[in-house]
């Protein structure tokens, strides 16, 4: 899945490049999307568990950025997806991190294994 | 009431300033605090009307800003609460405006009266 | 000007709802688009003075919105926009809003008139 | 270094929990703190490479919480702090990261070794 950000003024810091902790709500707009692609219920049934990002290049304001986004590995309760911003004229590779999610039952409250229809629905992002 | 803000990177845009929208968020965390004073429930029993500011002068990286805010106005069913973000060094004015808040039963979904423990809670911000 | 607004998760409060300090960040993403229409520079060349805003009606997770702008005065130094957040499936109006800015010489820190050009650009908003 | 953190209703997702993305800004105004202490510019010296979190409780608006944060590591160039963000009433383990920074001159735009001066206050963090 790839495509293009919506950025906001507000997103840029005092240097001009987009803020560190702006590449994770980028990052949870391809999740989003990515979910409901799934098949998954607007009203999420995982949990985050984990973030990483590494900042290879700073993206400056005006510099039109893309996130592409992929399922990295299924386990039986948890699920890796990974992400790279990329400037959209060139691929320059701006950030890329992933972010480990687990299956949760809200009403239980607790972590599931992965429905078969979800799992089919994440080897498709 | 008067507190100080606990200001963030990324409130501040490309020109070192605090961006603009951001004053709304500063006015918030008065608003929970005037609100949780005047006796109002955590969940709050209020809906957003309106908002206004006027930029009086900017806020810099590093200047330390507090917020002042009093209740201007009681209506039947509605308030209105001003702001002050003032530099804590020399009281220069940053920003001001106001918000209306409308009393609001969720569970009814209908605009209702302030009820008078609130009322007098309200004349105490 | 019409566009669509891509929102992001941390865009929602905890009841579910666009939380009241978002939209001036969307407000401001028209109108970075309006100025460089206008033929503005990127490092822009005017400060905000004013920004109102009507809340009309909430925006849940979900909903499609719009961003609608236009030019609504043009005075010797100041200007003022109009914005309209729509529902994009019916028009539905959720808030509304409008900002003063005025036209400032960053080099010699002093308000200055509106060039004819942009002047000629603002009125195409 | 341990400080309270002010939170921000915008802060909370629409479960009530505070968001991911927030996190890393936390961190960041530890991070302004610990910079200053340690001897560095207001304009820092220093360029973000990697940012690592993992999502222990949720944090749920109107429970107080606290940053604490220390250097981990000094490498000739880079060094590494870690945070956790803390339940202030019981400690309860909310959340915890770290983030890598690497020592850089804005005027050549290249890597340096760490000063003697800031090496030393990063070992007071």
């Amino acid at each position: 899945m790839r495509f293009a950000l919506q950025t906001r003024l507000n997103d840029y810091d005092s240097k001009g490049h987009v803020n560190n902790a702006v590449y994770l709500a980028y990052f949870e707009i391809g999740r989003v999307r990515a979910w409901l692609a799934a098949g998954g219920d607007v009203d999420a049934g995982f949990i985050l568990a984990e973030a990483t990002i590494s900042y290879r290049s700073p993206a400056m304001m005006g510099d039109p950025l893309d996130l592409e986004m992929t399922t990295a590995e299924i386990r039986n309760k948890a699920w890796v997806w990974q992400y790279r911003i990329l400037d959209s004229r060139d691929d320059r590779l701006v950030a890329e991190g992933e972010t480990v999610q687990v299956m949760f039952d809200y009403s239980s409250r607790t972590t599931v294994p992965i429905p078969e229809a979800i799992r089919d629905g994440l080897t498709r992002t």
